[in-house]
Order: structure tokens, then C-alpha cells, then sequence
């Protein structure tokens, strides 16, 4: 019922839990219980599956207090769900809504979400429905177009950028390869992050790692990593790698860890299973020891690969900046949804890098859904295994505070 | 020279790192020259190999806020070492000793390291050598016999409570069997720190995670894990697991990850490759997944396994309790060995638990090295597949504060 001072609500989460999306969910409850009068605001259990099982809280009833303490935790309180629905799913989303007198549908999730959001809405449009559907944005793997960044990648960032502060100098202390797969299916803006930590090492460290980045924006071939990163253990003695758990074979076009494995699981998306296993880090690690001890002539060299895995989209260490962005658009959403905005997706425009700020805008959903934002080039070193200053002057702001770290060797 | 009012000292970090191995280091610095006046007081690089390589730095000249930094940062920042010296390197290390006349020896690292300064320092006596050795503290396995707990432990307890609290989270999002596998070669410890996390799970969220933990003191077999793993599933529909890395098949004896690998590297002191590698955790996902959904009848089971990698050891977020002990076992060697004590293992034993309180001894190297200290019974629960809440009090006081986080499935 747009138009009526007292809409009722549902709310969802969709997609990898991050560090901050229950920041979008209190953000948006609270400002929807504070503005909205006597408009319900429901909240769905495991995304869209909750909406078809009427799997429901109602947040007039939840204790305020238990709000705020879940606004800090990580990962999707409501739970969350990988269903991506069809024409008939959409049917029974859109009659379970009409049942409960629903007008405004909030969905805090990634592409796919953004796709859901507006095939719900379409579907209901079509059939007579009264809907007004709000995507709010949140993916760790920062892949949404129109969006400067997208809530949960700041807080990834900063985890990835910590753990290869300390890993660099665990890899100076026992000096060899190390290789460590960072989340990102198609977009490279997470495993770039792992450049960041080169700024926390201070000027008695030298040649901080990273000292190569593998990027889904830069197709290569195993055998030019395992050239590159012997160069670079040839010349200092030791080489810190990321690389990401999307990176493609240039010669083939597929996955490197389709290349690797002959039985790839696949997800509702049919989308081929990345993370959850260590294949693609020991493979590497196989194939440049291979190489180490064959064609660069090194008698007994040290390589290991560690896989970050989910820690990076759930690890209870949030940025503060990213914390304060994801309460915003959940909270906007709310807003504009009670000022009878026709709904959309709310993206993150970057204003000001020096001072640091963002101002929010809407976009349709189709401006958004199932599209990817890849790395821009002017982000990407001219060697493709680096990123510029550039990128670093984009993501610093972003991370909060990283730790200073000196040594002896 | 025993006795003499300035003797000369080196030191040196060995074995794994650790995010508080540096606080040991300089603790012992800043006392060595708060108090030595003239004896001059040596860093060796990368261990024993930086002592038979000259490969010094001299703590003289040394800019005192270096120090500080240093402190402060994760790993090692001299440089480590796995060699471990046979009698040929022991008669070059004490040639190099005599050579600087050096005649104190401080050696930071677990009970293989305890074993070196031992095996050193016994080789110097045999040879007329006047040489005080004292072993600092260091395991993240917190597996030195004598010793309350271990520097080093904590930090790496706290990492990964804290990992699991988001893990478990992310679980409960996205339900399914969730396998972390956590650093512990022959103790338990570490892994069990995973149990920590549910004390972070406040009243709102019910049957926090882990769910099972499997420790070295406790082989098992694979299909037992199986059928445990899926009596939970079963249950409540997900299932999150801490394996030990050191897990070990009850029939065979053998470490799980021998059973999965045919070809397992060993490391100089012929112990096999555990870390670096996500064999052991895909093995076990496989495993799991066609147990559910063969016997236990599952459609179509999410199934996912992180290792967690050499973060273990070094992410920068140490425990301040960690932080104050290590620094405090290095500053009493200093300490001790300008107080011409004859050398050994420093230990630590707590006094009290409430207030936590804490005791520094001195014990023979002997009594310390190639010692393995195991899980105690007491710890275990009788199930073997969790621990106490006499391990869960013992583990409070390390940690740090750690978050709280509430949900609402």
C-alpha cells in the first residue's frame, strides 16, 4: 500500500553473511520501529525460504537491547540462504506477502540478491501487487557496479590486510614461499587488499610482502606463476603470494581450480565451488615446488599455501567505518520506505577521499542485479601481478587503524 | 666467565613463531641493558644458523624505540630456524661463542629448541667452555612439561576462539558440517581453545558451536567422526567441528593426515609437513559428505572444511595477558643471568586462578627438553570429543576479553 502513513514490512538476508550485515538489519529495524508508527516490520528467517515457510520474528516484539547486541555480532542473524527462485517460488513469495499485508520488501544481499529482489518485485507488479522492493547492498567481494565499495568488503579488507601483515613475517622468519588463496570469485578487490599490509611494515622491513598478486582480472597460467614467484624467491630468498581463490587460466578461460579438479561442485547458481577447500592453494603449492627444485635448481625450498576461508567474511573484527556504512543504508532504506520512495538499490558514492566521505544514492535494481564490477584498470600495476597507489589511496580509508610492525631481518 | 660482573650474552629465536615471541626478545634486551653496564649482548639471526654464520646484530646499537616497535610486533624478529644442531654444529656454535667470549646463551622456543640449548651448552662444558644456558618459553601448542601454560599460547588460543565464534555464526547462517582444522601437533590445546567461543554466544542463540572437538589425546577413527558428525547434523541441522591437525587413527596409530597421504614431507627433525596444506580437512569434508549422504541419507549436505593456517601463529591481535608473560619470562632471564644463575628452563605456574596469578621458576634444562606435555584428563570430557569447564576456566584468564554476539535463529 504505498501512499498509506503505515505500511507493513518484511526484511531479509540473502548471501555470504559478512562482518557488518546485521549492522543493515538493526540499522534498518530501528529506524523502521522509531518512524513508522503502527506498520509491522517482519523478519525472515534464511532469506527468501523464510518468506515462502512464513518462517517469521516480528520486531515490535524483539527487546531493544537484544537489537543493539546483535547489530555488533557477525554473520546473518536472520540467517541466510543461496535459494535463487524461479517463476514459481516468485508466485508463492509474492501470495505470502499479499497475505500478510506486505507493501515493502527489504532484501540485504549481493548481485544475486539485487536479481531476486527485483524478479519478486516484478512478479508482483504483474500480478496487481502493491510492492515496493529495497536492495541493500552488502557483499565482501565488492563486485557491485554503481557502488564506490559495498558494506562487508571494508571488514574483510582489514582482516585480509592483518593476516598477511603477521603471515609476511612469519614467511621472513622461516624464509620460502608462501601462498594464500583469498575469497573473490570474479572480482579481485579482496585479494588486492592484502597489499595493504606492505604500509604497516616500517622502514627497518625490507621488501614487505606481498610480493605478487594473482587477480580474476588478469587471466595467467600456472606456468608463468610458478616463473614469477622463482624470480622472486630467487632474488630475496622468500615470496609472499596472494592470489585469488577466482583466478582464471588464460589458455583454457577456465577456473584454475577447474583445471586442477575434474569434479567441481556447483551451488543453485551453478556456480562452482570456490571456497571450503584447500585444492587450489596445495595445487599451487605443488606445482611451484615442482618447479623450484626442477628448473630453478633449488635443492630443498619451503612452500606452503594456506587458504583464508570464511574467517574472512565472519572474523568478530569489524572496520568501524564499515560498520557506520552498513547501519547508514539499512537505515536509509527505512526512511525512504516510509517517505513512499518507489524503492531500489541503495549504493555508496565516495565524495571526498581527503577528508573521507560518502554520500548514498538509489539506482534501479536493474542497474545493479547480476552485474559484476571488476578491478578498474588504474587500480591494476602495469606488471598485472600488483596493484597502484592508487587502489591503496581507495582502500586506506576504508580499513580502519592496521598495526606498525618492525624487525631485524 | 661466571662470576664476571659484565659477561657477554647472545640471543636468538628458534621453532615456530609466535605474536608474542618478540615480547620475550626485548624483555630480555631492555633488562640485559638496563642493567648489564658493559657486557655486550648479541642478536644471532635465523637461530643457531645465525650464531655458526656470524650473523649478528649488537643490541648496543640499537635505537631504543626500535625496541619498542619490535615488542610489539607478531613472529620473529630475528629469524627462526627448524635445524637442529648435531654434535658437529654444537662444536661450531661453541667455537663461535668462545670465539666473542660469550658465556650466557639465551635461546627462545619450545622443548625441541630446550633440547638445543641443552645439547650446547653440554657440549661447551665437555669442552672447558664456561656457558650459562637459559631456555625462554615459546609454543603456540602450549605442550612444555613444567609450565602452567606456555607464552605464545594464549594469543593463538584467542585467535582461534574468536575465529570460531564468527565460523559458528556463519554456520548458522548458511547451515551444514563445518570442519576447522587447528594447529596441535601431539597436545590438544589449541584446538580446544575452539570450545572458548561458546562462552561468547549469549542466551539468544542456542547450541553454539563447536559441536565436536577431536584432540591428538584422542584418536579416533574416520568413520567414527562420521557417524558423530552426522548424529549432530541430524539433530539440529548443522554441525561445527575443531579437528586437530595431530589427530591421530585409533587402528592404525597412525596420523590421519598418513592414512589420506601417501607421500608426507617430514622437516629436519623428521616430523611430517602438517600445516601448510588443506589436505587433511578435504579429506575429512569428502568423507563426511559421502557418509551423509550414503548411510544417513542427506540429499544434498553442505559440507565445508577451512584449515586454519599459519595465522595461528601470527595474526596481530595478541592476548594482553600473553603479552605481559612473555615479556616477563625474557626479563627474567636477563635478570637471572646478571644475577649469575647458573642457567636452565624458565617455567610458569599459576598461583592463583581468581584473581589470576602467576609464578616464574627455574627448572633443568633436561627436565624440559624433547618433553611433550599432553592434554590432562581432567580437561577432556568423557564424551573425548569436547573439554571441561575445568578447561574452560583454566583457558579463561588468557585469552582477553573476546566479543559477544547474539542472534536470532
Amino acid at each position: 500500500m504505498p501512499g498509506s502513513s503505515s505500511p507493513h514490512a518484511i526484511i531479509a538476508q540473502s548471501g555470504g553473511p559478512t562482518a557488518v550485515i546485521n549492522q543493515s538489519l538493526i540499522g534498518c529495524v530501528q529506524r523502521w520501529l522509531a518512524t513508522s508508527g503502527s506498520g509491522r516490520l517482519l523478519g525472515a528467517r534464511h532469506a527468501v525460504r523464510g518468506i515462502v515457510n512464513e518462517d517469521f520474528i516480528d520486531f515490535l516484539t524483539v527487546d531493544p537491547a537484544l537489537l543493539t547486541a546483535v547489530a555488533a555480532s557477525p554473520s546473518a542473524a536472520l540467517g541466510s540462504s543461496r535459494d535463487k527462485p524461479d517463476e514459481e517460488y516468485c508466485r508463492r513469495i509474492a501470495a505470502v506477502l499479499a497475505k500478510h499485508d506486505i507493501s515493502v520488501f527489504f532484501y540485504i544481499g549481493g548481485n544475486d540478491s539485487a536479481d531476486t529482489c527485483r524478479i519478486v518485485a516484478e512478479f508482483a507488479h504483474a500480478n496487481g501487487q502493491a510492492l515496493r522492493a529495497f536492495h541493500i547492498p552488502k557483499t565482501i567481494d565488492n563486485d557491485l557496479v554503481e557502488n564506490d565499495h559495498c558494506p562487508g568488503y571494508a571488514s574483510a579488507a582489514r582482516y585480509v590486510a592483518k593476516l598477511f601483515v603477521g603471515d609476511d613475517l612469519d614467511n621472513r622468519a622461516l624464509p620460502g614461499v608462501k601462498i594464500n588463496v583469498v575469497m573473490g570469485r570474479h572480482a579481485g578487490f579482496l585479494t588486492a587488499a592484502a597489499a595493504m599490509a606492505r604500509s604497516c611494515n616500517s622502514s627497518s622491513i625490507s621488501e614487505p610482502g606481498p610480493h605478487l598478486l594473482y587477480l580474476p582480472e588478469r587471466p595467467t597460467t600456472l606456468r608463468d606463476m610458478c616463473v614469477e614467484i622463482a624470480a622472486v624467491y630467487t632474488r630475496i630468498g622468500r615470496c609472499q603470494v596472494a592470489v585469488s581463490e577466482g583466478i582464471r587460466d588464460a589458455e583454457s578461460g577456465k577456473l584454475l581450480t577447474e583445471v586442477f579438479e575434474s569434479h567441481a561442485e556447483r551451488d543453485a547458481h551453478g556456480n562452482v565451488q570456490l571456497s571450503g577447500s584447500g585444492t587450489l592453494g596445495d595445487q599451487l603449492a605443488d606445482a611451484v615446488r615442482v618447479f623450484l627444485k626442477g628448473e630453478a635448481g633449488v635443492a630443498n625450498p619451503r612452500v606452503r599455501a594456506d587458504t583464508l576461508g570464511y574467517a574472512q567474511r565472519s572474523f568478530p573484527d569489524p572496520s568501524p567505518v564499515d560498520q557506520t556504512e552498513a547501519e547508514a543504508v539499512g537505515s536509509l532504506a527505512a526512511e525512504m520506505a516510509l517517505a513512499d520512495h518507489p524503492g531500489g538499490s541503495i549504493t555508496i558514492k565516495r565524495t571526498s577521499n581527503d577528508p573521507y566521505e560518502v554520500a548514498y544514492e538509489f539506482r534501479n535494481l536493474a542497474a545493479i542485479a547480476q552485474k559484476t564490477r571488476h578491478m578498474p584498470d588504474e587500480f591494476i600495476a602495469a606488471s598485472n601481478h600488483d596493484v597502484t597507489d592508487g587502489f591503496l589511496q581507495y582502500l586506506q580509508p576504508l580499513v580502519g587503524a592496521l598495526p606498525a610492525v618492525q624487525g631485524f631481518i
